[in-house]
């Protein structure tokens, strides 16, 4: 399938799934709250609707209905536009889908609170499957979907301890590990086990699909670390180089991370250490976080205001101890220049290069299973949707 | 029931809630993280476990069993404090059950995903309902704790609209229809209408009973409102006033609002809007809001030195606006004089005794629900229980 085709057959996907999220949304009446709005920011940004469209063809391809798929499907992109959002919060992202994070626009409470009102609306259509698929099939849908939001908050949960730990020192195998967890359970395996419930697939069918699922998810997070250092910001959505700022555990990072010399090690595990700076919590509207002042800025403004002399040494010492206190636990904040010495030792080291045919080998592990898969599919647009799959999560720019 | 009998019932079921919880939490295999000790840290703390235990004392009176109901009633308990999570980082709370909150403890990223996994957790021994209880019952219990999932976000958010928004003309029929969201739902409703459903209460026993929990819910909230305000730190475990640093829409504040002068109002007004200071962004070992400093402490400082004459007017207007342009939004961190101003407008405007008076009457018709109910109920502890309560709920000092 050609890239403009498989882009269709995604946006038709989000056509309908976005028709299905406007169902499952509560009709307000008088209590009415901005809640269901904010619901709606996340899936109305030019998304990609991957995960819908994954779940439609799986089935489709196995010869079950989109009617009987569709409310599932819409339900896992309701689950991975909540993960987006407390993500978006748990990293400190500034940007997402070519528009502020929900938190930078809404402020942190609210936020929080719109990703759990999305998980809790999931509930209520897994069970009105009950009526529409049958017990059994609903029942075994309910079961993946347990599995997947445990699967997904483990696999954050060792991302944040690395971070947190200032762990650095992980092989592909860890990154694996944590990947499968944290994106493919929740992108790829997930809508395919649920498409094949769906469709009815024998076992060995659900058994391939999955294994197909989890490899192009592992794929696909690579290709996602490459292109958030690589891709320009208006293809892309997400503020590029985002992952550095943050500090993320990427291929792209943990294979430089291997590879450097070790006194170049020192120095970036120094600067991956420190914070990014605090525009982010500024900005935020509402909140405790209110107050937070931008330590770079002001330290900029000491250090000027010392040297012209319009600020004694012992003032300039008062103000640098009480900013002191209050950010007690601070590394200080990245500079540009210090993540721009990340990129060099990254582009030094051929990581961008290396995570790229990384990539290439998970994606082509997942075409042989493809190959295996393939002649149980009806062949149809769903089937090459699928197929068109390996390629797309590699070569894609966006 | 006397209050050491209802002490002793809570204990006794809060031990038998935490072992269910141990159950649900998933053995680890070499993926370890300390997910799954976050997740008991709330738990583990001095908790009432006041929902398991009407859950289970509504089933018992009503003759239900205790083994077929204490799973429901500890997935209860997760979501309340995967709730109480949640909201302590919405609240920008800074203490919880005598000890930090966890977003202070470990970081709000960690803390947004602790509060997630709980919530993930819920689903399966849901699910594993119907092998014990039958489709039918498990079924309902599924359905009725969707509804509370979503009552308790929509709650939530029309809170965090009026905060958002600086909304302080509200009537106690306002507050009332927020709470019965917000708290009722999850803490008496639900816990009551599982109670019910396991029991296999007739229809009236259920609509009766749950009104009885609706009206204890709004009675419990107006006393936790009082408590914030009044009780001694110990024996509360939140941080005294903590409700008045928030700004957050008690019964006593919207009292002292509507009654107090006009000019004291604007004040008032102008107090609530500001923010709470920022130990708590500070504070917060990890994440973007790292550099933040202290509005306050720095500005003391900065006035000190100008008045010394250690820093220009030049030099003090330049670092004013660095602190402003970090942090454009803010209207000033609230100070302790500013808050022993609302209290002093709280104990003008007589709103302690107003709200307490209120929460009677609804505690008073709590009661008079019970009385109907009484009959249906088999004379036992767990009847004494429920009907212990209702003084329980407004007489409690924690």
């Amino acid at each position: 399938m050609r890239s403009a085709e498989l882009e269709s057959y995604l946006a038709e996907c989000r056509q309908l799934t976005l028709r299905e999220i406007r169902e499952i949304i509560p009709k307000q009446g008088r209590n009415r709250t901005r809640l269901y709005d904010l619901i709606l920011e996340y899936p109305l940004r030019s998304a990609k609707a991957l995960r819908p469209a994954l779940c439609v063809a799986t089935c489709r391809a196995l010869g079950g209905h989109l009617e009987s798929v569709l409310l599932s499907a819409a339900v896992l992109e309701l689950y991975h536009n909540a993960f987006l959002i407390h993500d978006d919060v748990e990293d400190g992202s500034e940007s997402r889908r070519d528009g502020l994070t929900l938190h930078r626009q809404q402020g942190v409470p609210i936020a929080v609170n719109v990703g759990d009102a999305m998980l809790a609306l999931t509930l209520e259509p897994l069970l009105d499957n009950m009526r529409t698929l049958g017990l059994g099939k609903a029942l075994r849908i309910l079961q993946v979907v347990a599995r997947m939001a445990r699967e997904s908050a483990e696999g954050q949960a060792i991302e944040l301890e690395w971070v947190r730990d200032g762990n650095w020192h992980l092989s592909d195998a860890d990154y694996v590990r944590m990947v499968y967890k944290k994106t493919s359970w929740y992108t790829f395996i997930t809508p395919a086990i649920v498409g094949c419930i769906v469709a009815e697939a024998a076992e060995r069918q659900t058994v391939a699909l999955r294994k197909f699922a989890s490899l192009l998810g592992i794929a696909f997070q690579m290709q996602d670390d490459i292109l958030n250092l690589t891709a320009e910001r208006e293809r892309y959505g997400k503020e590029i180089d985002g992952d550095l700022w943050e500090g993320k555990h990427t291929v792209l990072l943990l294979h430089m991370m291997r590879t450097v010399q070790a006194e170049k090690r020192r120095t970036i595990e120094t600067i991956l250490a420190k914070d990014r700076p605090a525009s982010l919590a500024t900005a935020v509207p509402s909140g405790g976080d209110g107050a937070c002042a931008d330590g770079a800025a002001l330290s900029r403004v000491l250090d000027d205001l010392k040297t012209r002399g319009d600020l004694s040494l012992a003032g300039w010492r008062a103000i640098r101890a009480a900013m002191q206190s209050s950010s007690v636990h601070s590394n200080g904040v990245k500079t540009a220049e210090e993540v721009q010495y990340l990129i060099d030792c990254i582009d030094e080291c051929g990581s961008v290069p290396y995570a790229s045919q990384v990539a290439q080998r998970w994606a082509s592990k997942a075409r042989d299973v493809f190959d295996e898969v393939k002649d149980w599919l009806e062949p149809s647009v769903h089937r090459d949707f699928l197929e068109g799959l390996v390629d797309f999560v590699v070569r894609r720019d966006h």
